[in-house]
């Protein structure tokens, strides 16, 4: 089904294997010919591979499968052990400190992992073949060492209804037609990261269903080129900068992200990459696995914050200020917020337990701890290097100014700072600040930060229906000596019991 | 001095008074013909255009000048009570509201107010005539009613040396040469704020001085369009959104600020137009009193805020959520913390005193309150707006997109919100809410109020200054009953007369 | 009806003033035989009586009343412009600051000056006199000096039920009886700030009221020794260390808070001193006047910071650290955050109207964000207190260990800080932070900055009701260019006529 | 050396061990007689007594140790995994949980944990035996499960001094003497946790040493009944309603801290008992890994806040609003907040790396991040427990006002909630709140969370130290593409060693 058969290994085989698709990919308006090769998408599909390169460079990086037996890379393995899903972890900080933006491979990883477990338990209960299938589909990719991308988020309407409530029964991906090769489907995933840089996307419901919601529970395979699929490209800050000479007023010329919107009219999936269909009931326990993941899977923003606390440092050093304490205690700060990220998202990796299918799941409670850190600290830490990249970063003028042989000699005796510094690598320092904090990579490290994987209320909710109260009034009580009736510890969250496992080596 | 003698009156007359004027001014590395029809620029001075007309439709705001017995527009007045002080404020937040960013005009404002003050002061000591010069420059800038900027910050090199200490004299602007005439200065000032919309340009030093460095002592007028100075025009996140067709994409397409470099080469100061000439020991007290106004000018940011506000409750509203609960206390965050900023601004202006020379004078301690609390709030502001706006704000494609044949009726069905609301619209209020979170008015809007008026770290050192710890211990030791001694209160702050003082009517 | 006829004048006059009367108050289950002369309670009779005092030592802080023509204490003083209410402010901090607590003197104030604009409307309605009564009654305690104290907040039971659902009606204050000189009432009012200490309690509605509430809907005066009042004394973190011999351990032994609850039983108020009597429509008038005189109030709270900082400062020198710059950034940002609250009080104030009885009114905006502040600075502040104090604070020795001959000269020998430095006001100070922070006075700091005049979300609805979004959107929407049907400024509020009327020198 | 030979197993068994010794302990200027037995520190005692009851309780608790081969409590235990040290976090917090206090034996613990390694390396370098004397006496405690207390915080006298330089030598401790026995120690340390409630103490200096500092480079282990020992007891805020009569005004009246000063007269260590003596340049490396155990040991804090938030969340329920937004939004908060702690500290147990000696170490920079999060996030939490509780936390009667026949029936009257619930319950809550918000437990749930093992200043010392700027730097500039000589990444922390290795299994 997939062309390429001899594995990926470099970035480099990676872009190649993207070229001469005919994807159907629209931006400003004009179909773009080539993905590969347009200065505004190159970037995205850069940061793809290199994920490539770093599993080449640090062989450790890769995983021993059991499914295929071979090392493969490790977004596409299934975690068998807490150290597994640690490991990623550690994969997506590398990542985020080499990139300076996200590398789009997330949701792939996350998405085979909590459908290894949800197709077990449906095969469990309903006697489909949902398992095998899926096993099947990550051999096939192990061996290949393809990109998957999800198709998750829908457009949604009015927010206040559901699927089948919509003035259009489009708004939600649903099952359109079907025939004894497979099923058609129509409707439109808004923001999917990374999915014109993909070979396969995982489509996937985004919401609890119900009985009369059928149609729209359903999960599969599609390759990214299927007939049917158009994509539409998202705007991001400043992106036409990379269309313009030159590479400093980038900020970060070679990376960054992408979200497009994916449109599919009567897309089909066969049978044997169709992963639910119609299991309705089964829509919620995916979701939250898979958002449990992928809600610590943004400790790649922590490498993220690694540049750019180092972009603040470096510029206090070109001012000449790096020992100032107050600057000191903001690297600190922004330090401290950055590890108090990463620390959250370890300790649920760590606080991992096996699923019946064999696959280790994170810990909930600390999964959305983690995200909802997210969604604040790359403010944070933002607004920390505006503050000591200095009033320049904004009213900077542009790399041509700085060729220009009216204007560069004038920014060269100008913007001086102290000796030894060279005024071109102050600009470039500059323009890095810019990009993570108001240009092409602020989309990632902040919107998105608060956006993705759910916004922060979905886990203050997740975090609510895991915080155990009744467990915790009772304790209170039996301090403040209250007599009473009612037994406060029933609940359906067993977070307790995770914190007060005394082993994680076995389920 | 200046061309146009008939008084500017409305905004179109003061775009007029710009045309064809001789100025340097480079952006992407080319002069530009006529900065005015530039389409970067442009958005910037329609800005400036509104102080005019708001002057023209709310007559009230006009303010009696005792300087010339008529109504000038409250940017050229001298302020004489306390309520004239707070009306500045409020004209700022009003201009706020309707630009949502800068407006340009309050530099020089704060400018012409504390150059009356010590330009008094320096006449009583020196016996010198700054301060009628000065009169009779304000005399004329109030009949022909101009835009004056101010030209204050250096770019001062090695941050850890003085003007005279750079390996490069010119790091500070200073006198090079004078003549029976006048004097001839060299050296740039960074991100001047609306420098090329201005009819004059006050020139005055940025840090405190000593005796050696007297040439840097230096304090004058000069038209904008003066032989000898070059504008070198800073770039904006987003800036050449300005050039794409279409208005969508750039949030707000009529309003900008506009920061750039403006570089001295021998440029000519009139004796008649110096109003500070090597009297170094004044420097300081111009540059406290004038960053007294400016600090607490930041008012004008509420104006701007009240515009967020209102974008993002326009998209909770088109989502269909405006009374979900987390929403609507997140609109009252920011509210609050809106409120918050205009509250000690308001504070600072009522707490006003007479000066010497009469002009009034507010509250310095409040007016550090005031700016600090710029540094921090529009960033909180912002990020609750990025998270009501939800991820479509970074992913939504182009307008071309929207204007296309292929992709408009695809956009037009999947980002349909709830019954009744037009797809553009949302579109057009996430394009606003992302010009003022990461585009053009996120300069003005966040990094500006970071660094305007100096940097966070420089309110901390000037409220250091202001805090009376003498004072506040002895009050501590005589409720705790420490006997010790030594008196507590000598210290240089009158910070408490000013809030113990019963009437603040007169000095 | 008060025994007292020649004004009181000083502090000392007040606390005679105070004693042989024949309270019922109980105090750890006993009758207290003279509260006057009780350890724990004295401290907050002595800080009412601190505001006598100030009144003779500063006598600009009285008024001249235009209800009696003469010179009264502020307390009393019906406030007749901007100014008088900016006043208010300025004599609360200073009573702050010097007593370090709750001085119980503004609720009376703040009820006298709501009463004013509602009497007067309920009259215009109804033809009543109720607020002829009124300025009868000032007449009487601005001739006599006396303190007033409020009865306002029930103990109200079930809070999701009203008055008249409550199991038990006395849960609300309403009247059970009358006759034709007056009514007759029941019920209990809670935290009753300085109710022992006043000579009068205005007995008012805590909550809007509906037709069927017409018993509840009653406001009166009447004398704190009245027949059927009984006062349960509230105990304070660290009351009893008034008890113990010494005064070092008490950190501020001279003066504290006082809340008690009241409870009437068959309470009886004359027909010439009710102010309200079933016109339960203005209930929720009244209410919102007084908590946004009262809300503003919470300035005084400033001056308890200023206090605090004081004493942060003190032992940051004693322990010879006063210029190691994260002490000195600490004592910066206590200030900063301390001089928000008052920033935002003052502009209330400032931005006071004249009501149509001639009193004047503050801003509600602006008074509720003040108080919102108030809920959260004091607890940062309180934390940088401790911060800077060290744990010392909290592992001191009591005050007999330092007089005790075995371990006085061993606290003396190890407790030395930097030379100069006597032990015994290093732990004087340490104690006062205490205090402040978790002892007596932390509750008035700490938690009845959080609670009195209404709880933090009391605040955010007003702030809501206030915030005009319809305003705001059609802002955004003007910049957005969205063209839309539908006017969205109609709202019922009217903040930004206050915020943009160009003069408040009248109405 | 140590009366008891039976092994200590229950806490019954514990307390009864502490009884007859002839501790010298002062309290309120006078000697106690029998600390078992004293109102004030019997809830001390029991929190130390609960780390005896939860290991009889849940035996999985107890580990099996390598040094005699048999189960210990853990809290004797040397860590011989990751998993080791993860799992003192998780008792720390389940202790928390069951007292609401601090349990006093994390010190003994960290002491012996650090020393294990120390030791072993000082041997190494000096060829001395005071790894093998530490074993034996591990050995020792683990058989008879005693309490092991540290004595580290030296008084200091003036801080900017060292231990030679300040007038009296006393401030540190130190050799004042030494026979072929052992040596003599004089001076003081202040703040000792549990100290009275130990059977043994480490004395451990607290500072770098220099080499004119030897004498101060003491480290040994002394009975808490040894000849020379003097306790001052210190003040808690509501120490003494432990003496008054009733359990309800104490709030949680079995468990509290206990810090006292400890006075070293000539106090004897004898050889065998002696693990530093005179290697002043291990001084460093024992306290920064003591601290470095120590600080993640914050995770306790977690346990504690359990209840807090339990306490809150009960008292919305008795109140009736438990499903209010705002309520069960601040819950969530706090829950986030603690979760966010817990995360840190687990992730840093997590990270440990075997050191020489075979003791397992955890990951300094996510220490020194929990840490400085436990001295920020309690006092959020418990200032939204009192944002729920509501004022009457701080004006409630006292529980002998309850408990009188006049007052008892109209508090029953009149603090009725909703239907159903208890007032003596209600007022129990209450007071469980005030006891850890502004009361006995406040004193470690606040001020010991900011200043045990460090005040917030030490721990941004700390993360300054790991933070590796250089690396970050160099990551920011591969991106901006600089050019620049000099190799950033030589640093001495290896923080992002730790962080990138693959595999924490072994060392």
């Amino acid at each position: 089904m997939q062309k390429s058969v001899k594995p990926i290994r470099t970035g480099e085989e990676y872009i190649q294997s993207l070229r001469g698709r005919d994807l159907k990919v629209y931006l400003f308006g004009e179909l773009v010919k080539e993905p590969v090769d347009h200065p505004i998408i190159r970037p995205s599909i850069n940061a793809v591979a290199k994920t490539y390169d770093l599993a080449v460079e640090e062989e450790d990086l890769s995983a021993k499968s059991s499914v295929t037996g071979k090392l493969v890379n490790r977004f596409l393995h299934i975690a068998e052990s807490a150290q597994d899903v640690v490991l990623q972890n550690k994969m997506q900080r590398k990542l985020g400190q080499l990139t300076g933006t996200c590398f789009q491979r997330c949701v792939g990883m996350d998405a085979l992992n909590s459908l290894h477990s949800t197709t077990f338990e449906m095969d469990e209960k309903h006697g489909t073949k949902y398992h095998k299938r899926l096993l099947e589909f990550i051999k096939m990719v192990q061996y290949e060492n393809l990109v998957i991308g999800g198709a998750m988020t829908d457009v949604k309407g009015d927010r206040s209804k559901g699927p089948t409530e919509q003035e259009d029964p489009d708004l939600f991906v649903h099952i359109v037609d079907r025939d004894d090769k497979g099923v058609y489907i129509s409707g439109a995933k808004a923001h999917q990261t990374g999915c014109v840089n993909s070979h396969w996307m995982i489509v996937m419901p985004a919401m609890r269903l119900t009985e009369k919601d059928k149609d729209y529970a359903i999960v599969g395979c599609i390759p990214a080129d299927a007939p049917g699929i158009t994509y539409i490209y998202g705007r991001q800050s400043c992106d036409t900068r990379s269309m313009e000479p030159g590479d400093m007023d980038q900020g970060n010329s070679q990376f960054s992200g992408q979200e497009a919107m994916v449109i599919f009219d009567r897309a089909f999936i066969p049978n044997e990459l169709i992963f639910m269909d119609g299991e309705y009931e089964f829509a919620s326990m995916l979701i939250e696995r898979f958002t449990c993941y992928h809600r610590r899977s943004y400790v790649c923003k922590t490498g993220v914050g690694d540049v750019l606390i180092g972009a603040a440092a470096s510029i206090a050093d070109y001012n000449g200020v790096p020992n100032v304490s107050h600057i000191k205690d903001k690297l600190v700060e922004m330090t401290h917020l950055n590890e108090t990220i990463y620390g959250t998202g370890i300790a649920s990796s760590y606080q991992s337990h096996k699923m019946k299918s064999g696959v280790w799941q994170n810990d909930d409670m600390l999964a959305n701890v983690c995200k909802h850190n997210v969604t604040r600290f790359p403010y944070q830490i933002g607004r920390f290097a505006q503050d000591i990249a200095g009033g320049l970063m904004v009213t900077l003028p542009s790399e041509a100014e700085f060729r220009s042989p009216e204007t560069g000699p004038l920014l060269k005796k100008y913007l001086k700072g102290r000796k030894g510094v060279d005024v071109e690598n102050k600009m470039r320092i500059l323009r890095l600040i810019e990009n993570m904090t108001m240009g092409r990579n602020a989309v990632g490290y902040l919107t998105e930060s608060m956006h993705g994987a759910g916004s922060p209320q979905a886990q203050r909710i997740q975090i609510a229906r895991q915080m155990q109260l009744g467990y915790k009034k009772q304790l209170a009580k039996d301090l403040a000596k209250v007599q009473e009736e009612g037994d406060e510890t029933l609940e359906n969250s067993d977070y307790f019991k995770r914190v007060f496992k005394l082993d994680n080596s076995n389920e």
